[in-house]
């Protein structure tokens, strides 16, 4: 664990994406791979690949690429894939409800074991096998549960995520527009939709070959 | 535009975000801001915001802070928000349709324009105020779009990627679990809601005071 802490976060922030191709090639029934197909398929630049892959010691052979099993179980070390997180999602609407159709657990130990909505016509039903209950119910259901993914309106951001931090809650995947206030020890990450478009017309514009 | 291809990418990442916030405190009547307020309002310590500033020439004035206007004319300038950027949804699922729920237009020029979907139950009717034509018509209306964004079935991607790309669009907001393979002067900014879910546990695990 000491050595991980070392990895720098971009670094980190690629590394579910190789775990899943990885993933996928093992069940293929591949056995090696080449930096140059690793970076075909994750569209990250070879050179790239290989100082990550520094980091963890795992170092390709000419002619011959990485070992997928041994990086597979390096990965899956790394991401504690056998330590299973739980998560809730907090808001079924049109997005919401799209994160409990999308299958979360094929390739993870990543599961959403429980849905909050304020609607009544909601509450009692499930979708993607994800029960939904009222969001009155929100302090009662969340025991054991780390991470949360927020859909609610952006005017519901910040006062539902004052009783998630409550609540023990330790991460959130902020999905609304509203930006939210937390206790340091909190992590947010936050995915705003207009934001994400305009970045990418941004660089459509002023870096039309980069990257 | 020389000074602006010297911006670092990961500062132009930042631009929308900077804007949009500077945006509403215009629309507040605020005239100035401190790159304090700035930073606890978007998340991002001050010292990046005050290099983030400095590579556009404004610099914030001790005890006073930054001109909201002038920001904000500057930022207006660099995002091109008077020139609008005419974007199609492709995919009206549950992902697509909180898209055109997303009220884009707020505070930029960005407009989703149409959206395509195979079901021609869909077909026909107008979400958030935006027509739904059939996926059949798509090479006979793209004619002035620029951007997409791609909330197909994985399977689906690549396939109506190549036909987005064959009708012009430059710029791909890929949503779907799958990696694209586009000529390499297309842009694409692929948004994986496992993999960012992923990431945040992993975040939660490793790095849980950094940021």
């Amino acid at each position: 664990m000491a050595a991980q802490s070392k990895i720098p976060q971009a670094t980190a922030k690629r590394l579910p994406l190789y775990y899943r191709f990885l993933n996928n090639l093992h069940l293929q029934g591949k056995t090696r791979v080449s930096s140059k197909e690793l970076s075909d398929a994750v569209k990250v630049d070879s050179a790239t690949i290989r100082r990550d892959f520094s980091y963890f010691g795992a170092l390709g052979k000419k002619g011959y690429g990485y070992n997928v099993e041994y990086l597979l179980g390096f990965f899956r070390k790394t991401l504690d894939q056998d330590e299973t997180t739980n998560v809730a999602l907090i808001g079924v609407g049109n997005l919401g409800t799209a994160f409990l159709h999308y299958n979360f657990t094929k390739n993870n130990n990543t599961k959403i074991q429980m849905a909050f909505d304020a609607d009544t016509n909601k509450v009692g039903s499930k979708i993607g096998g994800v029960p939904i209950y009222h969001i009155d119910q929100l302090e009662n259901r969340l025991t054991d549960v780390q991470a949360a993914i927020l859909t609610v309106p952006g005017a519901q951001a910040q006062p539902i995520t004052e009783r998630l931090v409550q609540s023990g809650i330790t991460g959130i995947l902020n999905f609304t527009p509203a930006r939210i206030t937390v206790p340091e020890e909190i992590r947010v990450h936050h995915i705003d939709l207009a934001v994400e478009l305009q970045s990418l017309i941004y660089f459509m514009k002023h870096y039309p070959t980069d990257e």
